[in-house]
């Protein structure tokens, strides 16, 4: 199995039950694990019942297993701050204000939210020690693969502005000292190095994701849920990444062969239902079905975690 | 009844069901009621058993009733051309090949897809005609909020450009005749006016959705869902925007009384859980429950859509 597992799929199917048995059959069998939860609800704490943070915390009562709750609204938070930072160091003092005004207004954005998990991702897969298996309970959406194409623009940015950098150069040494010396190229241009610097993060990521990290997607047997699953794949293929199974999660458990009623009438009609959604699931995808996990009475959490854990097939 | 009422909620909780029965309830009722979808899997088709598009387009069977579904891909397109082309008009030829690389890049950002599609519910809430009744069936989201306090970032964007033109052109002026004449300020400015145009359209945005919009939450009675309902109260909140009401869906239905079993009793520890996640709704939240919906052994559409309609307690 790849060191990075992402579990994806729309919110409410269940990605946190999933990724979190998943993280516990990884630590029961001897692996060094690490939970990556981006829930602003933070679910992870439920699940386990204790709170977590930030940074990696072991899970009381489970050895091998840790757990980092990323919240969204902090990193868009610290993402402004170093960014602000970062382009403070390199403008002119006069440029600065100017410059934190144009900086707040992109993480005013929708995407500055996406934008600022996707980064988190990406320092966590860069620096994984000490952790054999990191498992993600969101996998990339739409919205942050988009982010993957970036390199190729970013290139050709920097082309373009080492391209007048050079030129402007050019023209200023020109004007000021006239045609008769050998001209230096301007080195170390902040902006092209930050620009440079992007596009080398975002190719990493584009390696990592599709080289060494399996994706899972956790699907609900109804006709949304399916529908969802099958634009996730084409999406997550559209940047040459694929689905290494589907966990299908919250089946309607059965009644015994003898009982009859409103109760029981409902349950065998909506078993019946949800049968056709898994025939679809088993037929007409390429990916298997790596989990069919019934609904419980309760949420998901203790010892419920480790039977999950024990019904799914994907390998540790 | 505002003319305008989202329905909100994360995915997989039943929007589309919901604002699709409180759509045919308003039809029922004599208003000319329009249903606008932004599912990219087309679940607003499935409900009515026909295709629909773009533009508005009558139910078949169902008086005053129509339907139209947004697709965020196309929108996000649509948006990329719209703004290459206003632009394009504004500038020198030789800065449209590098604005475009810009502009594309701009609209691969994970917010592009929420950006364009707020702006298209702006398009249609500025020009409701001739419907009675505007039915959404999402309410804008944190990242789309954000977008609210975009004019106080604008007029200050637009304020500083205006006192940089003037000085640009000052000094031009001079440099170019002296200071011998009275100076005229260069007017209608494209760059500026197309900032202006969206400060007034995000003021217009907030205007509407404070003033003549209604939103609905719909929740599914579990943990989860509870927990990102409170979230989404105090995003809407933040922007000084209230939820009217939480419609309950997925509630499971209860055994007859003379059952047992297997299934009875998980039909009836399932609807205790699911009894205290309501009692917790009714409870803590200032909004009222107005709906409490049984999960049905198929998904709700044709004539289970007048069951769900009325059981919706929302004014029409």
């Amino acid at each position: 199995m790849d060191r990075f597992v992402f579990f994806g799929g729309k919110g409410g199917v269940g990605k946190t039950t999933v990724s979190s048995a998943y993280g516990l059959k990884c630590a029961r069998a001897g692996l060094e694990t690490l939970v990556v939860s981006t829930d602003p609800a933070h679910s992870t704490a439920d699940v386990f019942d204790q709170p977590f943070d930030d940074s990696p915390k072991p899970v009381e009562g489970i050895d091998n297993l840790s757990v980092m709750e990323i919240d969204p609204d902090d990193e868009v938070e610290r993402h402004l701050m170093e960014t602000k930072r970062a382009l403070g160091d390199q403008v002119s003092p006069a440029m600065v204000n100017e410059i934190d005004r144009q900086i707040e207004m992109a993480h005013q954005t929708p995407g500055a939210y996406e934008a600022a998990l996707f980064d988190r991702f990406i320092d966590v897969m860069r620096d994984p020690d000490p952790y054999d298996r990191i498992v993600f309970d969101t996998s990339p959406t739409g919205g942050t693969l988009r982010l993957l194409s970036l390199p190729e623009f970013l290139q050709g940015w920097v082309e373009r502005l080492l391209h007048k950098r050079k030129e402007s150069v050019d023209l200023f040494e020109r004007a000021a000292i006239g045609n008769q010396e050998p001209r230096r190229m301007m080195e170390g241009d902040p902006i092209i190095a930050r620009l440079q610097e992007r596009k080398e993060t975002f190719e990493f990521a584009k390696e990592t994701l599709q080289n060494e990290a399996t994706f899972v997607l956790v699907v609900n047997p109804d006709e949304l849920s399916i529908r969802e699953t099958r634009r996730a794949i084409d999406g997550l293929s559209d940047h040459g990444l694929s689905v290494a199974g589907l966990a299908v999660n919250k089946l309607t458990p059965e009644p015994d062969d003898d009982e009859s009623g409103r109760g029981a009438r409902f349950l065998r009609e909506r078993v019946a239902t949800e049968r056709e959604r898994l025939d679809e699931l088993h037929e007409t995808f390429d990916a298997p079905v790596v989990a069919e996990i019934e609904t419980r009475v309760r949420e998901v959490k203790g010892s419920l975690l480790d039977e999950v854990a024990a019904e799914l097939d994907v390998d540790v």
